[in-house]
């Protein structure tokens, strides 16, 4: 079964009042600062990128800007990591919503060393260990690279080798949760080269559009739509997609699919990467964060698009 | 938009092939024991209906066997009590996922007596709470058995007595988090009526035709499709199976909605409700649950049901 | 071997001391104010006495104005829990420290309904269970009432009847602790008649002369030096103290200790009852609590009075 | 005041006494096996000595043997900070037992990076930081050696150094502890650095002689009672006794109060310093380990120890 785009919907004329609508939101949120590449993002950014499956793009706002992309590299990440060592990753992080106010540590001791999730940090830790396969670090990071720059049919993203050394120097926390995580024997590469991929994977730049066509693998069940190219199988997409949604915003995963009913990808740099599954991949991008860390108008405006063009998968 | 079943499925057919895969599991599973009448019941029990937004309804096995409903209960108190106080409800319980392998408590202190969301049982009380808005917890009990008939077309559906009972001389734990939640001022009825609501709300028996019936506003829109009577808003039956999604399964949600891609609430009875947005109701009933409580046959066959249907949302 | 008190120490006059140099933070610290009795409380009231194990007393202040010995009265019926089962008391209550700046319902879920010790409220109730021993509350109270009588040497000693109702009236957290530890079959009574014994145990009636002759048992190992009459054993009596040192101040006992360095059980009336073993029992009283729910102006003036005389058995 | 031995204690006779009982529990518990060295234990060794606050010393079993003091050494590590930063030292780790089952990690996210108290690795490692003051490690290592060697006036005393490479090598869990403390900004010098002056500390060997006589100043009020030398004021030193009482023994604090009664230090390599205030320093030595890490046999024999000699300050 597959769900098309309504035909009534002129989805250019929708995107244009979601971006009206949000005028009155710009720059509300707080931009993310414990990195001064972060910290000095304009506040009043706003882009929207949509890609839908069958290969129509429509754009609004700075859609073109890069931007790091941060969490949002989690979804890829743990579609490489699947691909390499299948549903046996699950032995190593499961696919519960983290559900806590508290920070993941505490859940790490309590639960012996395995992360809820892939795509809170420690998950995404141990994807990127298993991604590394104890190998040269510089081959994990250009394989998620490849991976992006394959998906989104533009070569010209990059890594911003200043957000990821600011990563690396800042990264305290991170490192103690690879540790904590190594104590319990959930951990096999070495903790600065694991940490190494993490956290240049973390700092990859990208702008909406090609976050948006990136993604479009998860909207048409693993199948690239344009290129007609397999990336996983129907069943594979379909569950990194339910991950998404159960998982996809830290704790303020179950408000997001309250409000927007879509699975998506929060990351800390204000994108958000989000599956209309059957119909179309989205990318927003504001820079302001809400209270939990996600980007406060790109939320808006993804629960205003998904009202308005009925995407919502319930 | 709406997603209609594939004119290729055939239904019967597909819950044929499903009911015959499971048999090789049937009676696996440990059946609650907490209290006698549960335990008494067979667990080699299997039971399954479909009703779709179309007016069809296929069953399989023991469909109209009568069960415990228990847990699965919450969904429609929780629309009882969305309808009376609308989403002020919010104020007073979350939605987001308990994610921890701990019990609740531990959450309701840490979170001041505010409940993670309506759908595990110290939420459920508070939406018991406004639901019997302290008046007399008959009238509070009327109302929920009263809704269940009219959804289910069905007025022979009854509370067993027994079983509320014993969930009053067994709730220990239950009183505890609900003057827990008192302290913390999270509770306005007397607690004896409250939980004496509640419990009678868990006591409902109903079989599994009468369940897929009565749950059929959630799949279309929030409007009974048969009757043609608005529910609920499209907006908020949207929203509840959001909360289902993300919460209908207590710490095994994530696992619900990544094999079987479905909102759907589970029982200790062996229930389970499970909802394909703008297609069908699903009730499904195993006695036999797996370590974390849901019902193991259930599960298989809801994972199988939605393969060969193609209903996933994602 | 036995200390007593150095001959050079003048009692009366290190008293006299202390309690000038409280004068300047008389009325410092919060009122308990749960409950209209505890907040009527002058905050200005301050009382001390010193019974030594020879049966020399030294007042001050208002030490013989009545207080409710709330949490004090903890130490008492631990004497008399011990008296009844013996150590097998140990196998329903620890006596680890809390440790944890959160309340004591989350342990009692980790450590599956056994509190960590007999001094926190958990623990109390316990105790309070095991006086009651599935009789009528009224026996257990009057137990402990006649036992502080004895002790005290006082008959007039009451229950403040208003107190134990407000206690009662408002208990919702000690009531959903109490059924907690029921769902973990840690009561045996019912739930009604423990708390019954236990709010009447805490709304207990006394001055601080009757207070630090009562507690004389302990500081002499467990004989009563005046009526020479064996109270507990030598080693009962020292383990009491030991459970006083490491657990009589909730999550402040480690503090108390490296201040103060004796045995002490604070109340949140202002009462504290400190023992310098083989030396003297104290009686503070002042009704203003600091953060953690200690007298304030009670501890420093036990603090002061541990240096001058030198009691501290450290 | 003074606590001498009471002079009809024949100290020898008691201790031959407590070593003969020991004889039926000898090779009981469990050497810790996480690094080599300490695994080759013979877990029959038992050694006991005692130095009196006059100058006796006595003596039995393995007592001249060498072993690795391990966490014995906070309390000396805790001495060398305070008499560098003072009372400041507790804005950087607090005193009260850590009371949780539950690692202290956990602790460390409530807390915001303030460990409980300085007997616990965390808080042992803001100690070594405070040691290292951001200089060479060495410095570090050197000072506490030195330390130790002036106390036991004995220079031959040693740092294993395959012990410490096999603390850094297998100290995932420390080294996750203090990143963590970092992120939070409660470590100064490079965690490398605070590391190897921290496993250099627990690789200390000495015997129990040496120990005991290291001890000492903490029995006499501060001063080294053979020297004449003041090692820290007396208010420190029993505010020292005071922290080892309620936090020395890890979540087993309040038990060794309960059994022995007086302020100790247990290691994970079998040691335990004990002080009998104004009275001994004794330190024990028994490789096998009980459920909560500390000597099976050094326990019981200090418990029997307080027994016969009435040492117990309660």
């Amino acid at each position: 079964m597959s769900r098309k785009p309504n035909p009534d919907i002129n989805l250019s004329e929708i995107v244009a009042v979601v971006r009206q609508e949000m005028e009155e939101h710009i720059g509300k949120g707080k931009v993310a600062n414990y990195i001064p590449a972060l910290s000095r993002v304009d506040p009043r950014k706003f882009g929207i990128a949509i890609t839908t499956c069958d290969g129509q793009t429509v754009t609004s706002g700075d859609a073109e800007e890069p931007f790091s992309i941060q969490s949002v590299s989690k979804v890829f990440a743990l579609t490489i990591a699947l691909e390499r060592v299948g549903e046996a990753l699950w032995s190593r992080v499961g696919r519960e919503p983290s559900g806590s106010a508290f920070n993941s540590i505490i859940q790490l001791e309590h639960e012996h060393g395995i992360p809820r999730n892939p795509l809170i940090n420690p998950g995404a830790i141990v994807v990127a260990d298993v991604i590394l396969n104890e190998r040269d670090p510089k081959l994990a990071i250009t394989k998620i690279l490849e991976f992006l720059r394959t998906r989104a049919d533009d070569s010209s993203i990059q890594i911003d080798m200043e957000v990821a050394q600011s990563e690396a120097d800042t990264g305290h926390r991170n490192t103690a949760m690879a540790y904590f995580m190594r104590s319990f024997g959930n951990l096999n590469g070495p903790v600065y080269d694991v940490l190494s991929a993490y956290f240049h994977q973390c700092a990859i730049t990208m702008n909406c559009v090609q976050l948006a066509r990136a993604g479009l693998y998860l909207a048409s069940s693993g199948t690239d739509p344009i290129s007609g190219e397999r990336v996983v199988s129907e069943a594979r997409a379909r569950r990194i997609n339910a991950v998404m949604m159960t998982c996809g915003h830290y704790d303020a995963s179950g408000d997001f699919a309250f409000h927007v009913g879509l699975p998506g990808k929060s990351g800390v740099g204000g994108g958000i990467l989000c599956i209309a599954p059957q119909t179309a991949s989205i990318a927003v991008w504001s820079p302001g964060l809400n209270a939990v860390g996600n980007s406060l108008v790109g939320s808006l405006a993804l629960e205003r698009l998904a009202q308005l063009t009925g995407w919502s998968v319930f």
